[in-house]
């Protein structure tokens, strides 16, 4: 096998591309690089692709004569909507809305979502202060300046080792790597810790409880300490499944107290669903696998949903128009391949898929664990959301290039990490595949 | 002429919709609504647009079978590049690169190209500062909390008036509107005063050279103010024409200036050309008319390129790969249509088109503002990138909704401000009806 690499004057961040890919041959499941190699794709463009690659219902989105101006006029959909566009959005994105929610707002990526979904939280925050009054003079004179009252200093707590995107604001509630923070300024808000827990789940019931209250009771501390600061929280954001910062699961006890305690001291709950949801975890939202009718206030979305966005529950509509605003709001062209998404993940159920395929990679995980302990623990995982830990970062990066280099391509994530995210057309035979090709890098490894 | 609403239950931002459209129905500079009212549209989904509805040129895209891939399987850009991406990127984005800047990195939206943006300028302002070394252990441990050193006390310095965006760190530039900011946390970041000019320019060099000479004295204050507070002005960013704003123009001669204080202070010089880029002032970026070879150290685009983006000099370019980065980092389906953008540009002579056609405009308002004195004032622009201003702001919002029942669909910026956004295939005769519309309404105005 060979690997090209171009080095492209005009772009970038070449040091992180892995290799360039020929989409048009790709299929399914399946990536297929510039050289012609064919790898098994578990990784999935950063857990992105939802139906596989060149999917025939999302080509003949295409073809459709249709559709061709969504793709061609983009519109400013905050003011001048396409005519279609609530019918588009009730059979795509609110066809899908977490329990609770009847709102949703389309947003163009990932970390555009979870910024406007903050500035959600912070104007209905300062609403309930002000008793939903005018805004003072003063409010709206130190506002022009970045000043205080206008620009209140509220905070958004947020647990270390979580991931909610990389511009500003976001970033100020992303603990993952070092390097998407250093040299960035940022905001002073409270860092809670993320439960440390110990797997499998089931055979640390009780030490998992106990560091998991720990944590809920640093909540607390830190909402009551910030508030004394002059900082409330106005919001707390959480992955349900902390992707980027390693694959930490928290048990939906947890999710379920903390929740609680947003709404004990009025803090607004956002759940972020970016890499979590979509179908990957066996339930569309990992949320629901908490079992609460009002899991959440926010929750936010992109990747496998193809567009960004996020709903939120009635109250926290903006009071006017315009405080939630841009040019885009969005790109209706992404929600007409959605609502195909959505077609077929009905049609075949795909979620039940997901969850046969998640036990089988999940205990072929535990199998090659227990054979290799020297190399791998700790398997974990949700639906096809697993993860495993190598023993060190360099054997898992070796364990990855060499698993590349057999035709199994997979993604890593925290320090030691190898993380899965197959599509949800992954099925029990791909599972056997991915298994087999990882035993055969693990039996070569010195 | 009727106008249907809807109210959608599930779309949040109802309050700013003004209508329903029919784009299938739209073409070149006439928008359709949902009853087929067809109007001439000079504010073309807020100025992104870029060669009217439904070109030809674009449809082909989207019949091109080679071109399915891109829009069905959109890359993590970033990592996995499709084959074609270097070629396409030389085409399109780096064929028309500022002059001096090597570089480009696509992004989803204007708001995460801005924000992209702020943190290329704060890494290389760092990466100066430690003398290009590695961090420090203090760094990488503050920095994953939100505190200084790792998360420096760096500024941006920008402009009252401006408009960069609505995310967190964009809206810490942003001060143009007061919904835009109420509310929301922001940065202790430096404001300069952007100059007050009188219009027509030519009438009033003088004046407009001594307020442009105090505006560039308070920003040279407030670089060494901000150093003194211990939080360094890492760059400054400026619109050429602050459009959101309310249409402020400023002469070459101000930005040269500006562009040697950035340089003496050690600041980069970020241009933020997402609404006035893409050929709309008669040259395709408003920067050229400064006549600089070296005009800024970034140049951020959105809007008519249909990508995001910034194109930033050599030197800038981050140290390593992965801390500028997201998920999608752009969309190379936007790429296809922006490269037969530009060939219909050059094919169509568009720049000198849309020169002549912004005389005839600004000759028309200048016409009309003699004729109705007590109604207008102030008309200004560069290209067709114009705007006249009512005498308050209930006069402004009448005559655009009267226009607008005449068929000429126009926007508003500032307080009482009207801007015209034509697309780039506006030629004179759409002038002409623009004039005789807006004379019209003039006429009957009480």
């Amino acid at each position: 096998m060979t690997w090209r690499f171009c080095l492209s004057p005009g772009l970038q961040n070449v040091g992180a591309i892995h290799f360039f890919c020929n989409y048009e041959e790709s299929r399914g499941n399946y990536l297929v690089d510039v050289d012609g190699n064919r790898m098994l794709d578990v990784y999935t463009q950063i857990s992105s692709i939802p139906i596989g690659y060149n999917h025939p219902a999302l080509m003949k989105v295409m073809t459709n004569p249709n559709n061709v101006s969504a793709f061609v006029n983009r519109p400013a959909l905050g003011i001048l909507p396409p005519e279609n566009f609530p019918d588009k959005l009730i059979e795509s994105l609110l066809s899908i809305a977490p329990s609770g929610m009847t709102r949703v707002q389309t947003m163009a990526c990932g970390s555009c979502s979870n910024e406007n979904a903050f500035k959600t939280m912070f104007i209905w925050y300062r609403n309930k202060e002000r008793g939903y009054a005018n805004p003072s003079e003063q409010e709206v004179g130190t506002c022009m300046i970045n000043q205080s009252p206008g620009c209140p200093d509220l905070s958004i707590l947020s647990f270390m080792g979580a991931f909610h995107g990389r511009t500003l604001g976001c970033l100020a509630t992303t603990h993952s790597k070092v390097i998407h923070k250093l040299d960035i300024p940022s905001f002073d808000w409270p860092i809670a810790p993320f439960p440390k827990l110990q797997y499998p789940l089931e055979e640390f019931v009780r030490e998992n409880a106990q560091e998991e209250a720990r944590c809920l009771e640093e909540v607390e501390d830190l909402i009551v300490k910030w508030r004394q600061k002059g900082k409330p929280v106005a919001g707390i954001v959480i992955e349900p499944i902390q992707a980027e910062g390693g694959d930490n699961h928290a048990s939906p006890d947890f999710f379920i107290k903390l929740r609680n305690i947003a709404r004990k001291h009025g803090c607004a709950f956002h759940v972020d669903e970016v890499q979590t949801g979509g179908g990957t975890t066996g339930k569309f939202w990992a949320h629901e696998h908490w079992g609460l009718d009002d899991p959440a206030d926010v929750v936010s979305f992109s990747k496998k949903l193809l567009t960004g966005g996020y709903y939120h529950r009635d109250e926290l509509q903006p009071d006017k128009p315009y405080r939630i605003f841009n040019t885009w709001m969005g790109d209706p062209s992404k929600n007409l391949f959605l609502s195909e998404v959505l077609n077929v993940i009905r049609r075949e159920n795909l979620l039940e898929e997901v969850t046969r395929s998640g036990k089988a990679l999940l205990q072929g995980l535990y199998a090659l664990q227990t054979q290799y302990p020297h190399i791998l623990s700790r398997a974990r995982g949700q639906g096809t959301f697993c993860a495993i830990d190598a023993c060190n970062d360099a054997t898992r990066d070796s364990i990855m290039i060499k698993a590349r280099n057999k035709g199994l391509f997979m993604g890593s994530c925290g320090e030691k990490t190898i993380r899965f995210r197959p599509t949800l057309v992954f099925k029990e035979y791909h599972v056997h595949q991915l298994l087999n090709i990882l035993n055969d890098v693990l039996a070569e490894h010195k």
